[in-house]
């Protein structure tokens, strides 16, 4: 249920969901030419949503407008999304008509990557010795390419480095922002292994209304909070590309290498550039791709070229990296392997991406307390039923529930998390607990985040910022 | 006259003409088709183009299969080309069917550029205080974009810089690469003014099938060249883009500016790109563009932006700097000015450039004076009669002999040049006599660049190549 918001009863029959699903899609109409006030819009686009999963999950099919229920379409349980449905992933635009999120399973397919399956993770175990990370353990990271040689190779003492990234499009970062970071400090940890961290303020310039200025201090503000993940100063190294390319001839050597090999058919093709697009946007990409390359850092690695990377990112940046493998062989370097995340659902609900320029769309790093518990209260997506007598009933859909997912990638606890999974499937937790679970969760990390970025200076960002050697043994 | 080519006697009609340019074609066609060897090849392929001078400037109108000539169209003397007739001018092209080579009036319209007329070379004199160099009394020096505008800054005591450049695509440079760099020292020192030289590395590992490490040694190697023609250490940075780009992040910063503001479909249209080019040739031109701005150079000029850039360069590159001067006023800095020449023929003859892969197709600055001589002898495109007799009665045409071309670039003296000029036309001066002159004039002139490139040690190479300050007031 979602209590913190007055949206009616609930419908007992399709024909009753169906009838007020058009309503409420005139209602919206209405309220936009009327130019409403976005919140009374937001609300009622919400409660447009929450309607549609609930069609959905009783028919089992999307509610389309025109086509009332037939009995032979119910379906009891939230069946498949429709053939043909495709969710669209690229690194600027995802978004998908499924409540639960982008259909990853899917996802695998359409970008030919390997599932992270069950053995996989026992591997991790097996090699890094640690148990390992939530994220593996939930399907965070669900995707890979390479992932096994990464570790043949790690087994016979041929080690790797990391390499990840951020588009600094702002001073704000979003818990969101945090889990490629997260999971590589992990990684870094129990693998004992050296990580670059590109800081992409070139391309934020290049698509953004943006000053170069803005961007580099995007760059540094963003840096700060990466730092304040916990990475170590002797085997980190954050970059901005503004500052770096002019830093560093080899760095740009491989770009002009990668560039030389990709055409713009294949960017077009790969990233849906137009000849409308500016030509910085077009040769970009091997820009992104170069740090996949050792000895684009010869003050960590050397002449050598020879050193595998391994990329934990978003899967909506594996076109960059499909490119970059593409092109690898063909200059004579390894091709980097990947660890693919999931997206990290909006408060909105899980069919976007969250927005850096929508504060209510996500819980930012700099919100005090009071603020997390109100976007939560607030703007959480719920998987709850209208009230609390038909929650108890029916109880609760934890996967459509935005709380509950973010409880999947920062409660560490799985036996508690399958309880609160269990209890809200089953009404036993209304919303407003399992809210308020996630409430008490989050506050204490962004303070101890907000804690730690207050230690870290000017002279450390400066400190983790400049090429240097980094320690390590390869 | 030819000399040294055994082409036959002289035709003394139309018709006749008409009649051996049909059978030389034959001949050409029928070489060519048994595989020939090439110099046999080479050989017939010049009388035909001989044979066609010759037809124009009997007709005054091009040879063309199966149109005989008609009385009516017979003309004296040789006529302007045919409306319709385009000249090719880009960075990669450049080709004409006019022996005197291209036509650079149409091209100050077409390209938009103004004209270097007597005022403008009179007011150069006035504002430096020293006669005209050579290059600017003989129209090599022929189009310019706001030179006046440069100079009513100068006599306000407002300074500008020179920057100028070279795609380093072999070792291999011939004396038609010095022009723009003769010049531009000649602007340096009537001047006094800092200089900034572009050895464009990067280009042409993105067009040639060279390696990185092969481009960036050209690099060094053209360096040598260069400054043997005498550049001030103390006025004079020089740089390959291949170090440059990776040792200033001011200099990347404004490659980006740049390439935000240009779109595929600009390039497209400027320089003819395809989808099938790789992106690293679709965003060069931001690259040559960089130069034009004073800040991509901090250690010279710290952040001011607003210092007057003017560039002397063969007018083929003029897309890149109209593209330049598109942009900068968008990104807030000054259009550079630019002047520029003609380009220098090929031995051959004036319809094409040069070509560095073809030894035989100019004089290059490692030539021996053996080699100079033979080169000219052999190979050196003359606007002489048959015979003596026919040269004598006649006279030969200076407009497309190569060895007088070559002395309005290299000979000094206007009244020497003009009275060989005289000569040449009446029948005076055989072509032997002329080729004499110019053999004269190029030993001693490559065996002094020759003395002084053995004196440019890789210690004075780096010192020139290195960012730093250099002594000017602005």
């Amino acid at each position: 249920m979602t209590d913190c918001q007055g949206d009616g009863e609930g419908a007992s029959t399709p024909m009753e969901l169906y009838e007020r699903l058009g309503a409420q899609g005139d209602k919206v109409r209405s309220l936009k030419s009327a130019k409403a006030e976005k919140a009374e819009v937001d609300a009622a686009v919400q409660l447009l949503l929450k309607l549609k999963i609930d069609y959905k999950q009783m028919m089992g099919q999307d509610y389309k407008a025109g086509c009332p229920p037939s009995e032979e379409a119910a379906a009891p349980d939230n069946g498949p999304a429709a053939e043909g449905d495709e969710d669209t992933v690229d690194p600027w635009n995802v978004s998908t008509t499924n409540a639960k999120g982008v259909d990853y399973e899917k996802l695998i397919v359409k970008f030919g990557s390997s599932k992270i399956d069950k053995e996989l993770v026992d591997r991790i175990e097996k090699v890094c010795g640690q148990k390992p990370h939530r994220f593996l353990r939930r399907g965070v990271f669900f995707s890979h390419r390479d992932m096994h040689q990464v570790l043949d190779a790690y087994e016979k003492h041929k080690s790797f480095y990391l390499y990840t990234g951020r588009g600094p499009s702002s001073e704000a970062m979003h818990v969101g922002h945090l889990i490629p970071f997260i999971f590589t400090k992990w990684l870094q940890d129990v693998f004992d292994i050296p990580l670059v961290i590109q800081l992409t303020d070139d391309e934020k310039y290049l698509w953004k209304d943006l000053t170069v200025e803005e961007c580099h201090r995007f760059a540094i503000e963003n840096a700060k909070d990466i730092i304040a993940c916990g990475f170590d100063l002797n085997k980190t190294f954050i970059f901005s590309d503004l500052d770096y390319m002019g830093a560093s001839p080899e760095f740009y050597r491989n770009v002009v290498k990668i560039q030389k090999h990709v055409t713009f058919n294949q960017v077009k093709g790969i990233f849906g550039f137009t000849d409308s697009d500016c030509i910085g946007k077009i040769s970009f990409p091997a820009i992104q791709a170069a740090p996949s390359f050792s000895n684009s850092f010869p003050q960590i690695f050397g002449s050598r070229s020879d050193i595998q990377c391994l990329i934990p990112c978003a899967i909506d940046q594996d076109p960059y990296f499909r490119m970059t493998r593409d092109v690898a062989p063909r200059i004579g370097y390894p091709k980097p392997a990947l660890l693919h995340s999931t997206f990290f659902p909006a408060l909105q609900g899980a069919q976007t991406k969250m927005s850096a320029s929508d504060a209510n769309s996500s819980i930012f790093l700099t919100d005090t307390p009071k603020q997390i518990k109100n976007k939560i209260n607030k703007h959480a997506f719920s998987g709850g039923k209208d009230t609390v007598e038909e929650h108890r009933k029916y109880g609760g859909n934890p996967d459509v529930d935005v709380s509950f997912m973010y409880l999947t990638f920062f409660l560490e606890d799985d036996e508690q998390l399958e309880k609160i999974r269990q209890d809200y499937t089953s009404g036993a937790l209304l919303t407003g607990e399992l809210k308020k679970i996630l409430i008490e969760t989050l506050q204490p990390m962004i303070a101890q985040h907000q804690e730690r970025r207050k230690g870290v200076t000017e002279d450390i960002v400066k400190q983790f910022m400049t090429p240097r050697p980094l320690n390590f043994n390869l």
